[in-house]
């Protein structure tokens, strides 16, 4: 069925190639002739693993088979952030108590999806929890792209917020890049802006701060003993917000990073040879025992909602690697849900403590 | 002999580790206890391939086996380069002759080392061939940041200028960092800038400037025909100049990309799976052919210069690809010298004259 799922993704990436090469002879027949290399938003195109998840897929995939001996261990992601947040509280008070100033963060919510809802919704109650105070400024789908910028610039100006962050993926007709890029450096708590990124991907230079993602699977990693430097990782998926990054901290850790995309051939062979794989493509159980080799360790980014009647909510999470399977080869992993996205929420708090204490010049 | 230059090369990197384990520890005992993760910058190590280089590892690993059978085609980057210059030069005619402007590169040289003379010596060459006014400030080994912020600053604010790099390396007590950094963005030809760097990692966006060596190499490959799309590469080496934006090149036209380093177990083997393989470290013929899948394209970006005394220049320069061995293996290889070295000083021209197109909204 992998193969058949592969096949059609690959169906899919043909299209892409297609069209690919007809921008790039557009770009070859257009003004600049000194070059073939046609201009590189041209080359984009989308990371479409699949079109259609097969429903047995989800279903069966991700239920360990109890025949087997289990052998990974779990990294609880739910403790350790859960640990990490009573120190950020600690902290916060700290400040509060030593210079009477509050660390603040700022989201803005654009449109109705449901997943965007629910991780503001966490984000806000996180902050809560922590004494970090918030605010949240919630569009309607069709607002314009100057009420976000507008939205911006009150929150950059505002010496009370310390971190602004917008939640992703904006809808489609908003050009993502040009807002991203008129968030303040300094209180882009996100660490999206090509600023920040070029400085984590540049040696010598730190960034402001690090994507919450990237820098949750970095601290699972150190926090459950798993030794990088060295290591093979195969960072699966490439997107700008978790796979770019990733792949760019486990290079500073001294890791030798492949990273494996939509058009990679033999994924599976190529992941099969890393010590640590991070999964993060938003396919359910797109990575199988066959993708591990026996003792990696793996960290799975992936959160994909499908139906769930049985659950409070109506839904349940599932994660890019089937989890049954892997507990049998990998030497640790992490859960989904429980894994990285309280991280995500444990770091994005870290660098609003961390924004407002650079503010306050405060240690 | 590899054998031993490598376990010289990871004696030191283990020397190298220890004190990064000290600086982890250091930050771990530090005012932020709340993560395992050191400071980013800490991670940072020297690429010690190796401390030493066996003369008799220069000398004949270069030199072509005559009894075996050549296979690899010569990628003519002179050639090339020749041809896009002259197009370059018709360009900048065209502008001349259009609007009565003439692009203008700027280029800051601090120190007396050889090497950097000679590159920026040809690089005025090559503006002069091209009728791309250049300007050299030739500054003391001595000499203070401020000596460089301040021709920075000039360079800037001359709006005939519209290309302005330094000649890197710089002495090693300047901040090496900060000064690229001052770079205004709009003239950063060499597409060091962090933002530049950023935005030429991102999907979606699209640096103002690519650097000029990774640009060549690209270019070298589609003009041999070569396809990067699905591909396995390899880039060996991750100098900020080359390794680091020649791997997120490479991921732009859809390779899949793995960055071999000085840490990295096996990179012999890693290399032997590569359909493309850069190697950009400046350690003489240390791809022997076991590093080389039977039909992989090589390019070879180093150049390292050695004593010879027959040589009209007194010395010559090696690859990092031993290109005896390596054109009985690849399919295709980059000569040193006429490789890589003419296509950096053409993408130099190419990025000056579109710059200053930029400026003077010259189409």
């Amino acid at each position: 069925m992998l193969a058949a799922v592969l096949r059609k993704s690959e169906a899919a990436m043909h299209t892409g190639l297609r069209s690919l090469r007809s921008l790039s002879s557009l770009a070859n027949n257009g003004s600049c002739q000194i070059l073939k290399s046609p201009p590189l938003v041209s080359l984009d195109l989308l990371e479409d693993w699949t079109c259609r998840v097969d429903q047995d897929r989800q279903e069966t995939a991700s239920i360990p088979n109890p025949s087997n001996q289990l052998t990974a261990a779990l990294i609880d992601g739910k403790a350790i952030s859960e640990e990490i947040r009573s120190k950020i509280a600690n902290e916060v008070n700290r400040m509060k108590s030593s210079i009477g100033k509050t660390p603040g963060l700022a989201v803005i919510l654009v449109g109705d999806r449901r997943d965007c809802q629910i991780y503001v919704r966490n984000k806000i109650l996180a902050c809560e929890e922590a004494g970090i105070r918030s605010e949240v400024v919630d569009l309607r789908e069709s607002c314009s792209e100057d009420d976000i910028l507008s939205a911006l610039s009150n929150f950059n100006e505002n010496p009370e917020i310390h971190g602004v962050l917008v939640q992703l993926p904006l809808p489609e007709r908003l050009d993502e890049g040009k807002i991203l890029s008129m968030l303040p450096l300094e209180k882009d708590v996100d660490g999206f802006h090509p600023l920040n990124m070029g400085n984590l991907a540049l040696k010598g230079r730190e960034p402001l701060f690090i994507p919450c993602t990237p820098k949750g699977c970095i601290e699972l990693l150190l926090r459950s003993g798993v030794e990088i430097y060295g290591k093979r990782a195969v960072v699966i998926g490439r997107s700008n917000i978790v796979g770019l990054p990733t792949s760019l901290l486990l290079q500073r850790y001294h890791a030798t990073v492949t990273v494996i995309h939509a058009l990679t051939k033999n994924p599976e062979m190529l992941a099969r040879e890393a010590d640590i794989v991070v999964a993060a493509v938003g396919m359910p159980n797109l990575v199988r025992k066959s993708w591990l080799k026996p003792g990696a360790v793996v960290i799975d980014v992936g959160t994909y909602p499908i139906e769930d009647s049985s659950s409070d909510q109506g839904y349940r999470l599932l994660g890019d690697v089937c989890y049954g399977e892997a507990i049998n080869v990998a030497s640790a992993i992490t859960p989904v849900p429980g894994g990285v996205g309280p991280m995500t929420v444990a770091m994005l708090l870290l660098n609003t403590l961390e924004s407002a204490k650079r503010f306050y010049d405060f240690s």
